[in-house]
């Protein structure tokens, strides 16, 4: 059988059926139809062609251990988000989920109710406090609340070679009321890398390369589905323009600002700090 | 605007849109599009979306000055060959373009009529002559053919590092009469590499992973469109399973075998040879 432009996709879907997983076969023969229907609904020009593999080469080389170019590919183009939203259709009343992104480190500390994760790195002070609840609004004690997010100039510890022990980071246990309390410092907005080919592609239009104020939890509890999800900041910057596409209405929240005096962990700080309120909705397992 | 599964496509296309080039927009847009139905179409896993990533990855590691994974990547999803035809819609009479191949090296020498490209390399004699015309027929002279192959054991040149000059390629200049003769040693069917992740993704199907005995030529003439194409050899393995799809019957060529004696450029030769004949037929420019 020759091949010409009219049969070869036809051809390749038939080639690629015979993978021997029918979840791979149904992979790749979707994924060369529309491969093939890209090309031909842009009629991509030999040079494109050639650009779009140097592209993906050098997005390759840039990964590192600190670095996943790809995933900051897919953040920006829309697909890790649809991915998410693909698979964590969650009941209206659950807390939605929303990007991983690249920088979760496995196996942060534990730490008790109230645990200043900052640990001495400047900026403002943040307590996060709230319940876990199931979606009838029963507590869930003992669930673990994985939290993680960047310093004042937008790194994670991932990004920070130099750090050898957890950096704004750690696991806590809701109590048996299912509350919680996080301390922190407030997070602030930051620039996705772009100094690398996902940079380069952006630069060439007028997408705004900042994500909003965000903390990272991710509260893996038996019985639920897992919930990977941001808290983001009410009021900023970038809530509307978020260049990975994680922003949802419901992961919107107030960061209150309450004078110096005693905090919602049953201490007292001599300065002002920031208090956000929220609780985490777990979705059942069905 | 927060995004959810049903408007995220949208507002990344929206995005995307804003690129400053008209044809990045088209670009980005279309992909953008195509990429989101490909994971709503097959209900993208998480998982399923990691292992992709991991496999970009891998892809781009193992791209070297040598190997460019992603070029094979796009040759074994008939993407290549999809584009070369996009690209290259010439009249019937002219010869068809096929693919370029990762192992076209720039600069070959120039060679005299009948010059011996295989250079004392093991193979059977092999001489391919004809004529380069235009498409009326009107015979080329001076037009350049850029030859370049396999030997015997399916290895190019730009996959061995020891060698440090021309090997089994060169350009042949046409005579007055458009009249060309490369002498070379008969190609054989070789298999594309296995050991990286295209390899992982063929292994897991029945896909053949060899093409077959094909010698390359490239006609870069002012005048014409540029034309980069294979001769196959007529009954050789794997023409009906092209692992590449590059195979088209215009460019299946009979290998005649001839006796020990005089040969086609003039001279002779005490052992059996190959002779095929074939015309190259350039595409006027537009």
């Amino acid at each position: 059988m020759f091949v010409d432009e009219d049969n070869i996709t036809d051809l390749a879907v038939r080639r690629w059926a015979t993978a021997h997983s029918p979840r791979t076969a149904e992979l790749m023969t979707a994924l060369v139809r529309h491969l093939h229907d890209f090309a031909r609904e842009v009629r991509l020009t030999e040079d494109e062609w050639m650009a779009a593999i140097e592209w993906l080469t050098a997005t390759g080389k840039v990964c590192d251990d600190k670095r996943q170019e790809f995933i900051l590919a897919s953040d920006v183009l829309g697909l890790s988000m649809l991915v998410v939203q693909l698979n964590n259709r969650f009941s209206p009343q659950a807390t939605p989920a929303t990007v991983l992104g690249p920088f979760h480190i496995d196996g942060s500390p534990a730490a008790p109710y109230g645990f200043d994760m900052s640990e001495g790195i400047a900026g403002t002070p943040l307590f996060l406090t709230g319940k876990v609840t199931d979606i009838a609004g029963k507590p869930v004690p003992g669930a673990v609340i994985d939290a993680w997010q960047a310093d004042a100039d937008g790194a994670y510890e991932a990004q920070l070679p130099e750090v050898d022990e957890a950096r704004l980071r750690a696991k806590y246990r809701t109590r048996e009321d299912g509350s919680y309390c996080i301390r922190t410092i407030a997070p602030r907005g930051y620039a996705i890398p772009m100094d690398g080919p996902v940079g380069d592609l952006i630069r060439g239009t007028d997408i705004s390369h900042f994500r909003p104020a965000h903390v990272h939890c991710l509260i893996d509890e038996p019985g639920y589905r897992r919930l990977i999800t941001h808290l983001f900041q009410e009021g900023s910057a970038y809530l509307d323009s978020d260049v990975v596409f994680g922003t949802k209405e419901a992961l919107v929240v107030r960061f209150t600002e309450r004078p110096a005096g005693p905090t919602p962990d049953g201490g007292s700080l001599e300065r002002p700090y920031l208090h956000a309120e929220y609780d985490f909705v777990l979705q059942p397992c069905d």
